[in-house]
C-alpha cells in the first residue's frame, strides 16, 4: 500500500479512508512493524556502524518549552557516545529544535551527510535538520492526515516517528513520550500506549528503544521561546538552569548511556564540571554557531501579573504554548518565519507562593501587536490557592519508564 | 459537509475519510435524515402533485433476473394510480431495466419531465431514464465510495436510493430489498437493517415508504438477459409466466396499491383479463417502442447439461448472473454496451427433478468467445441431491415485510 501510494497507483481519496480505518479500527502489532518497514522502504537508510563509538538518539513528542536537546546531546557526547539528532523545525504551540539553535548567530541546520558523520566522530554530538531522502512517505502521509482529521491514530504517529528513527541508523533510541496539556497525548493512557506501540516498533526492527512518560502540564523550565530558551540551556550546562529542566535532562542522558553501554557514566557531574559545556561550544562552532555571541533579544515586552495572593497551583502548559507562539516564537504554516527574541519568560513555577501584582510572566515580541492575543491565550492558564495548598501536577517530570519488556 | 462538497470546499481525500468513518461507525437515524436532506438540497426536486392520480413508485436493490418492474408499473397504472419508475442501467451481474427494455425496437429511456409528466396522466406508467439532476451529490459520492472500499456502508446505501426517491417527488414507495448471494446483501439481517433505514428516511420524508424482504439466492423467473426477460415479463402480462415472478409481481402490486389509497384493487385480475397488458403495450408505444415487434435474438447458443440425476436443489443467482454479464448482458464499465440477445435461460428451478444430460441452461450470445468464461462462472452453480431432497432455499419469494411501525 505505502509502495503503492508512493508510486501514484494508490490515490489520495484510498490513502485517506484507509488512514481513517486505521484511526477508527487500529493496527496490531505485526501490521504497525510491517507499514512501518514500508515506510522506511520508500527512502534511504543511514548508516552510522563506521564511527568510533555507539549512537543513541532521542526523541521527544514535543512540548512547551522542552529545550532538553539543547544541553541532553553534548552532555552524553562526553562520555564517547555518539549522539545525531536529526531535529525538525516547529509548527503550532510546540517548538523546534532548530528554530531554537537558529537564534545563536552563525549557527546553521543544514549539513551533508559527510559533514554529519565528521562531526560525530570528531566532536560526538550533531543536531541538524533531518535530510528529506528517510522515509519520504511519512511527509506524503502526514499532510494528508492533516487534512482528514487522522492525525491522532496511534500507529500512524508510532509509525512517523520509528520509521525516520529506524531509517536514520540509530542503535539504541530513548523517546521522551509527553502527558499533559501542553503534549499531544493529553493523558496517560494514550501516551503509554504510544510509547508502548514505539518501544515495540524499535525491538522489532533490532534498536534498543526505551521511553520515558513525562509530565507535560505545565511548561519545561522557565522559558519558552527560541533564544531564552537556548539561554536557559546554557544555564544547565553550567551547571545552573530550574530543576525540572536539569532532572529530565539527567533522565534522558542516564537512559541513553546506559543503552549505549556507559550504565556506569555520571552526567551530573558532566554538567557540575564543565565536560559538557565544553562538547556544546565545540557543537555550536562546528556547525557555524557562535556560543559565545550575544542572542538576539525581542523588541518590545509586557509583563503578566499575578492577580492575587495564594499559590500558585496551576501554570498550563497548552496556554503557555500558544501564547509564545502568538507572539513570534513558532510558526502557523511552514513557511512562517519565526522570532529569534519571541515567547514567555515564567517567574514562577507550580508550588511558588506568588503575591497580588507581582509580574508572573514577561511576554516579549518584535511585534507588539501580537500581545493582545497572547495575553488572551493566558486568560485561564494561572490557577492560585491559598496559602497552603499544593500544585495538583505530579512530584517530578519524569511519571514513567517504559521497556520492551513491559 | 454535502454541500461544501459538491461546492469543492470539502476535498475528495476529506470525503473519502469521513465515508470510511460511516462504513466503521454507522450514523443515527437523525443523521442519515440530515445527510439524506443534503443529497437532496444538492439538486433539483420533482413534484407529481398536480397529476390527476396519486403517485407510488418502487425501487429494487438489484437481482439476477430482476424484471419485475416490466409488469409491475402498468399492472399498478390499471388502478387509476401513476407510476413513475425513473430507472437506470445494469452495472455488474445485476441488469438494469432500461438496458432490458431498449432490447424492444424503437424503445427510448430518455424523456422530458414534460413528457414524462404527459404519460403518467394519459397512460398512467413510465419507465425511464432518471435525470442528472436529481440529488448530483450521489453521483460523485459514489464514483468515491467506489475507489475507497466504502460502498457497503448501509447509512450510504440508504441516504443514496432515498435522496433520489425523496427527490423525484412521489407520495408512497414500496422497497424491495433483495437477499441472498445474487443481491447486494447476503444476509437476512443486514438486508433488514438496510431495509429499515430506507422506511425511517422515507417516514421521515413524508413518503409512505414499506419493504418487502425478498430472496435472491436464485434467480428470479426463468430468464436473466434483455430481451428474453422482456419475453418473460410479456408471459406474465398475459396472465401466464414463472410462478416466483407472478408471486413477487403481485406482492408488490398489492403494497404499492395499498401505499396509494387502493387497498381493495385486485392485481391478480388484472394480469388475468388483459388489463395490465394492455397498459404495457400503451407505454412502450408512447416511448417510441413497438409492443408488437419480434425481439432480438442471440446469434449464438450453446446448452449446460445436468450432470447427473436427481433434485436439483440449488441454482446460484449470483453465478446465473456473472455467466450472463459475462455472455454480453451487462456491462464492466459504464460505457460499454450491452447484447440485447445475451443472457441465460433455465430449463429448471430448484425443486424440479432433473435426469444426467437434460439440458439445465441455454447460454445465448452474439460473440460466441464468450461461452468459456460464462461457463466458468457456471462451475459450482448447480447441486443436485439424490431424489426425495427438497431444496435448502426458503419457501416463496417474500421473507419478510416492514413498514414504519417495526
Amino acid at each position: 500500500m505505502i509502495d503503492a501510494y508512493v508510486r501514484g497507483v494508490v490515490a489520495e481519496e484510498q490513502m485517506s479512508a484507509l488512514a481513517m480505518a486505521i484511526l477508527l479500527r487500529g493496527m496490531d502489532r505485526a501490521e504497525i512493524s510491517r507499514w512501518t518497514a514500508a515506510m522506511i522502504a520508500s527512502g534511504e537508510r543511514m548508516d552510522f556502524s563506521s564511527l568510533r563509538h555507539p549512537t543513541v538518539d532521542k526523541h521527544s513528542t514535543g512540548g512547551v518549552g522542552d529545550k532538553i536537546t539543547l544541553p541532553l546531546a553534548p552532555l552524553v557526547a562526553v562520555f564517547d557516545v555518539a549522539v545525531p539528532q536529526l531535529s525538525g523545525r516547529g509548527l503550532g504551540h510546540t517548538g523546534g529544535t532548530l528554530d531554537k539553535l537558529e537564534a545563536i548567530p552563525g549557527w546553521q541546520a543544514a549539513m551533508t551527510n559527510e559533514a554529519m558523520m565528521a562531526q560525530l566522530d570528531d566532536v560526538g554530538a550533531v543536531i541538524c535538520q533531518a535530510g528529506s531522502g528517510l522515509a519520504p512517505a511519512d511527509r506524503r502521509l502526514y499532510a494528508l492526515r492533516d487534512v482528514t482529521g487522522t492525525v491522532e491514530a496511534i500507529p500512524l504517529i508510532a509509525s512517523s516517528i520509528m520509521s525516520k528513527k529506524i531509517a536514520e541508523g540509530t542503535a539504541a533510541l530513548v523517546l521522551d513520550v509527553k502527558v499533559g496539556s501542553g503534549a499531544f497525548m493529553k493523558d496517560a493512557a494514550q501516551a503509554r500506549e504510544l510509547a508502548r506501540t514505539m518501544v515495540a516498533l524499535g525491538h522489532d526492527a533490532g534498536v534498543d528503544t526505551r521511553a520515558l512518560l513525562t509530565d507535560m502540564s505545565t511548561p519545561l523550565g522557565l522559558t519558552a521561546g527560541n533564544a531564552i530558551e537556548v539561554a536557559e540551556s546554557v544555564e544547565v550546562l553550567a551547571g545552573g538552569g530550574p530543576a525540572d529542566v536539569v532532572d529530565l535532562t539527567i533522565a534522558l542522558a542516564r537512559e541513553m548511556l546506559d543503552a549505549a553501554g556507559r550504565p556506569d557514566a555520571d552526567p551530573a557531574a558532566a554538567l557540575a564540571d564543565g565536560r559538557a559545556m565544553d562538547v556544546w561550544k565545540r557543537m555550536i562552532r562546528a556547525q557555524g554557531g557562535d556560543p559565545d555571541a550575544a542572542m538576539p533579544v525581542a523588541k518590545e515586552s509586557e509583563q503578566v501579573l499575578a492577580p492575587a495572593d495564594g499559590v500558585l497551583v496551576g501554570l498550563d502548559a497548552l496556554a503557555v504554548g500558544v501564547a509564545a507562539w502568538r507572539l513570534g516564537a513558532g510558526r502557523a504554516r511552514r513557511e512562517d518565519v519565526v522570532q529569534a527574541g519571541a515567547g514567555v519568560v515564567m517567574h514562577a513555577k507550580p508550588g511558588a507562593v506568588v503575591r497580588a501584582g507581582e509580574p508572573l510572566m514577561t511576554l516579549l515580541t518584535d511585534t507588539p501587536e501580537r500581545f493582545v492575543r497572547a495575553r488572551e491565550a493566558l486568560a485561564d492558564a494561572v490557577v492560585i490557592a491559598p496559602e497552603g495548598s499544593r500544585p495538583a501536577s505530579a512530584d517530578g517530570v519524569v511519571l514513567e519508564r517504559i521497556t520492551a519488556h513491559d
